[in-house]
């Protein structure tokens, strides 16, 4: 690794560039099997029924019709799934809860037909009354939506002590979690109580939820559109009742999830309508079917915080609702997280949250980016303004004042913090000129901090390297390559470590048969846990090469130095691997395999099980104009930044700050699932607002800080979710410093900020 | 391992069966990928012939042709393969070698286009003399088929001391070999010397030669129907001057080889099809194309042996030449293997053989079930009979005489014989009723025994087994499933191994990028080489699994026992895994994985580098009746046999032994590629006779000897090849003993019988 340029810290092209640019890249939108049917499904146009029968004879009968399946056909089968709660049946069995739920599929020769023939089945619904929001939910009267408690409830991972399920009505679990002694509120100067709504935005994944399944005997195999393969597997043995490897799971390329593919989405149904016809069967939604497949949580935010007249942080107590919609999905950990991660990066003496999730008659939520994070610092963020202004301070004072060191634990039994959040505001302060503004009517500034522990928690990852004889490296992982880089990145660690250039590293596709195994591409945890895999795996092939080459050579392994595929002894000329490879293995070669494994300790003191890998920081910062007749607000400057500790790939870790900057806005500005009652008024493209190119602000900028106090490889940490999570209070903040308006509630439309400004 | 039935030693169901006998099953041809093209290539009608020039213009116009390659698009490659030395061009270069050399190739929208292309190609060319065999090829005015040295000469495996390159006339490889003092020739009562004739077979794999090539943009996909993908990786890698990793091989099933499908065959030529159209590419050719594309080797084997009066073996030398067709392909190594074989089981105190692979203008000859053993067993065993009688001795009291005894070295330096060759003989004469026989006119009984180092020769292989956190276990190797039945006992190896059922564990599909490297799935290596990968992964596995369940239950892991996925200590209740590995990893799990490798220590005595890995014996023994009017024989009586070592599962050593017998019928009988001077005159399967199910005899017995003496995980062998080697010669044996004729060319069609019988 001496005269060999450095793999990592580099802008180096991307392994799926040239294939995404010029249409090559395939995904599993683009598979096709000779003979493959197309499934379509029937969805509820009822909020809440029961289901009194069903009757699939015409459809079953229609020309081009090859399987059609109804509740009847789950007999034998565990015909419902959840990432913690099992509650959500293949197909409706008893009952359908929202408007969309599935209650029938069919799989014909083309979507046409099988979209006729889901017109020829009969259901006969017995409506029930609807529970449209956590309020409906929890009135002492609502109806129930599961009358029994759901099949396969299990707590969340671990022992998880401060969590725990509550059989409240229409509630599927609440955590709750609290340190610190109760009566500093007694020391507070003041106590501010405020509540906030937070939106429910849709993942909006370009590439739908799709699986194209081919059963043939007792081998399953599935190209999917998934984040997490391998827990995948697990779910749909226990679903299919089979042992795990009688399913093969392949990952082509992923055209974005964002937490929505995790677990059970189109994979079930297209598999038993394969193993019903005989004949592969790809299984698409259309965008419209992604709006009722799973959307993020709304929430309604309520914080009490204490503080010293000096603007000393005390206590902070939090009560979030989260709304889960009909089913539970990955609702649990998302509320552990919402509630964990509502401190903030501030130092408390007492801290008490808790977080439920209820059901409504609405489409599932589940995992999104920033997974709860970004609830809790909507609220946490816009607070901390509120609270300066009432003190007269400045946000920026205030949150300086209150912020916890670099190494401070966050809690008891915590990982340290691993950033230092004070140079990274003054970063993004710096960078959006927040000291030096001129006061401009209408026109304000914002800062904020996003705040989550990345990296999941009880994470296994294991990687395997390989090289062959003449020098080309394999990185063989789990980690999906949903858009965010993985595929280059991973493969930088092994070239760095091999000391091979990059282009000749290559990252091979996931087929859950071969590909070591993984939990799953989330929680910002592709260098952090994947990457530490990596890093290992290619260590112990590097160690086996010098080590094989010493013997051949007649001397010690710690002599020998490796680079561009030759060792080297000291000062001496190289010695070209090949060739003392095919000496002793002869034919064709061999190749070497190391595995590498990462996990990162569980801890009996750590409130959640395991202490965090990491902690995924994002600054924001923004400069408004609002425009008081019509409520507009333009954002002139948005200044985002994350943490990245060491920048693996510079290009890459810029990217997906943008993107997740953009995500921001969008949630800051325009995106929103509407309800009217149980009934989803936006749920298309056309109607649902994402941010587009003239959307972002004059002056966009991303900061990739390189703090270096990162625990993966080379000193990097996580990235893709950081700088989406502060974006939306960093708004409103400017909103209120350009107006003297607090908005609580999102998204800042036009017609609400405009109603905020004149009910002011 | 202890109450769980055995894994190994049953007739248990293949894996691949159901899949098969309901067409479920896929395999290269059966691949199709959106927007696929078709090839098809133009062949040469010359025998040899300088290509003047090509003019592709008017094939490129026509509609629906995306591309068109002919020699010009070889610029800038290594535009020739083959497996030792490098003379074969994907397209023709210079000259055409054979009638059905190919010329130039064309992708199109389906074959039709294709072939009409075709047509539109004008090629001019310069007739030159052809060398329709050895003995042409060979005359001192021979035309040269190669006149410059072919690029990339390199010599086959290791020093190989004893074979050498030798730059004569249109031989592309010789081979020597000596041992033994050769003055013993004057100890010798009787010498004979003889002259043997083999024919060429067609390989006639059932699935043809296919190949689906897709390539975006710097990455390299393909599909084949190959029995060596990594070889075949590499070899791809250099003609396309591209790293390895840019090329991704997957094996589906495969549809038979029996050798055909090594190094590239219609891989080139469907991956430059693709690259040029941006397009996949299916290229597949029919079974006529197969006859153009490899064959067996053709023989003439001149035999010289020495004996005392009572019998006693005492010299043998040998020359062979070799048909290698007009290009060398796996020529050099079959040579080495014919020559090296030539002094059969038996004790030799001098001995000498030589082979060359003589170039012709001819289909080029390759590897093909038996190896250059199946041409030596043919001269080696018909003489000995012959000597037999003319000694007045029974042949099987001379063969028992001479033979080695278990554990007696081949020649020095290599492995000991590890088959009773005595009990093996006995049992087959005991089967057939050899001692019991009367004579009938016309009616005869005749021995064989067939004689191969089996293996491979300097063949690594590396295993993976990986294991579910609930016990579903997968195996990856490179092993290709070509209908030997490798898929289902390499997981039967782990399953005994592990304490599971064999259902619980799956055979993954081969993709170069995942898969563990392996030289290929030839030379009966199976289960003596990857089997031995396997075992020891498995091993690696359970002792991984054994170390952690004793970590958590705070015992030695020598305390514990695996069973049924569940650890035991002594006699007290099994603890299930599952429970114990999710407490641990959490989430949802973790994988063990162990790697396992295997080589055969080379050795600088081995004449061939390295002690062969195990000998395959093949016993054979046949009763036939000749009509004397006619010529034709019929087989009353076919009794095969090999020695296994251990079942690993019975009805899959039956199987080979049964198919390499059938095999060995229709050399016999049946099988012959006929030339009318360079002109091949039946080459379709119409005119091409194998043996159909009319064709075996009226009692076909085929006897696995489990002698227990083998290498390979429990005692195992490898099987497949062995029972095929010895047939012919023990029909012609049984010919001559009906008849008192010998015939020495081979097939022992009723024309040839009839010649022999009547000049008699």
């Amino acid at each position: 690794m001496t005269n060999q340029p450095a793999a990592i810290g580099t802008s180096a092209r991307r392994h799926d560039a040239a294939a995404k640019v010029t249409g090559g890249a395939r995904y599993t939108t683009d598979v096709r099997l000779p003979g493959m049917l197309h499934a379509k499904v029937l969805r509820s146009p009822h909020a809440h029924a029961r289901l009194r029968s069903i009757d699939a004879t015409r459809a079953r009968a229609l020309a081009g019709v090859h399987a059609v399946l109804t509740r009847e056909e789950l007999a034998g089968l565990s015909p419902t799934y959840g990432y913690f709660v099992k509650d959500q049946p293949v197909v409706a069995m008893d009952k359908v809860r929202y408007v969309g739920d599935v209650v029938a599929a069919v799989a014909a020769e083309d979507e046409a037909v099988a979209l006729r023939a889901l017109e020829l089945i009969d259901v006969v619904y017995e409506p029930l009354p609807d529970v449209p929001d956590v309020t409906a939910a929890l009135a002492e009267d609502a109806p129930e939506l599961f009358e029994e408690a759901p099949p396969g409830i299990v707590p969340p991972y671990g022992t998880g002590a401060s969590g725990h399920l509550r059989p409240r009505r229409n509630v599927c679990y609440e955590f709750r979690y609290a340190t610190g002694p109760a009566d500093v509120w007694q020391e507070c100067d003041h106590v501010f109580e405020d509540t906030f709504a937070f939106s429910r935005m849709n993942h909006f994944h370009l590439e739908p939820f799709v699986t194209v399944a081919d059963v043939r005997g007792e081998q399953i195999e599935i190209w999917s559109s998934t984040q997490n393969p391998f827990p995948l597997r697990k779910e749909l043995a226990r679903v299919l009742r089979v042992d795990e490897n009688r399913i093969r799971v392949h990952v082509p390329y992923v055209g974005g999830g964002f937490g929505a593919k995790h677990n059970c989405k189109t994979e079930p149904i297209a598999i038993l309508l394969s193993r019903m016809a005989g004949r592969p069967v790809r299984y698409c939604l259309t965008t419209e079917e992604g709006f009722l497949t799973l959307s993020q949580h709304a929430a309604v935010l309520k914080v009490k915080t204490g503080v010293k007249a000096d603007g000393t942080f005390v206590a902070r107590e939090s009560e979030v609702l989260l709304d889960a919609g009909a089913y539970s999905d990955g609702s649990p950990l998302v509320a552990e997280k919402a509630a964990y991660r509502m401190p903030g990066p501030y130092r408390w003496t007492h801290v008490k949250s808790s977080c439920a999730c209820v059901m409504t008659t609405t489409t599932p939520a589940g995992p999104f980016r920033g997974f709860g994070a970004t609830q809790s610092t909507w609220a946490s963020e816009s607070q901390v303004d509120m609270i300066a202004r009432r003190l007269g301070m400045d946000p920026y004072e205030l949150r300086i004042k209150n912020l916890k060191r670099l190494g401070e634990p966050f809690v008891p039994g915590e990982s340290g913090i691993d950033s230092d959040l004070a140079e990274g505001l003054d970063t993004v302060a710096g960078e959006l000129g927040y000291h030096r503004r001129a006061r401009t009517p209408n026109r304000g500034m914002g800062l904020a901090i996003g705040f989550k522990d990345g990296g999941g928690v009880n994470k296994p990852a294991q990687a395997r390297v390989k090289v062959t004889a003449n020098g080309a490296v394999y990185v063989n992982s789990g980690t999906v390559e949903i858009g965010q880089g993985a595929s280059t990145t991973l493969c930088q660690v092994a070239a760095e470590v091999l000391g091979v250039p990059l282009e000749q590293v290559a990252y091979a596709p996931i087929n859950t048969d071969v590909t070591p195994f993984d939990q799953g591409t989330n929680a910002s945890s592709g260098m952090t846990v994947m990457g530490r895999a990596v890093l290992r795996a290619a260590e112990a092939v590097r160690a086996q090469v010098l080590e094989f080459a010493a013997r051949q050579l007649g001397c010690e392994a710690t002599a020998l130095t490796l680079e561009n595929w030759a060792v080297r002894r000291g000062d001496e000329a190289p010695i070209p691997l090949p060739g003392l490879i095919m000496k002793v293995f002869g034919g064709t070669g061999y190749e070497f395999s190391g595995e590498g494994f990462f996990k990162a300790p569980n801890s009996p003191e750590a409130p959640l099980d395991a202490p965090c890998v990491f902690w995924e920081i994002g600054w924001a910062g923004a400069e408004v104009e609002v425009d008081p007749d019509t409520g507009k607000v333009t954002v002139l400057q948005l200044v985002a930044s994350g943490d990245v500790g060491k920048a693996i790939n510079k290009l890459v870790c810029r990217g997906q700050d943008e993107g997740a900057a953009v995500m921001g806005l969008g949630q800051a500005l325009f995106e929103e699932m509407r309800y009217d009652g149980s009934a989803l008024l936006n749920g298309e493209a056309l109607d649902y607002r994402v941010p587009m190119a003239e959307d972002l602000p004059e002056r966009f900028v991303s900061v990739t800080q390189e703090q270096g106090h990162g625990p993966g490889p080379f000193g990097a940490k996580g990235a893709g979710e950081g700088a989406m999570v502060p974006v939306a209070a960093a708004i409103a903040n400017a909103v209120h410093d350009a107006t003297g308006v607090r908005v609580t509630a999102l998204p800042l439309s036009p017609e609400r900020v405009f109603n905020a400004l004149h009910r002011h």
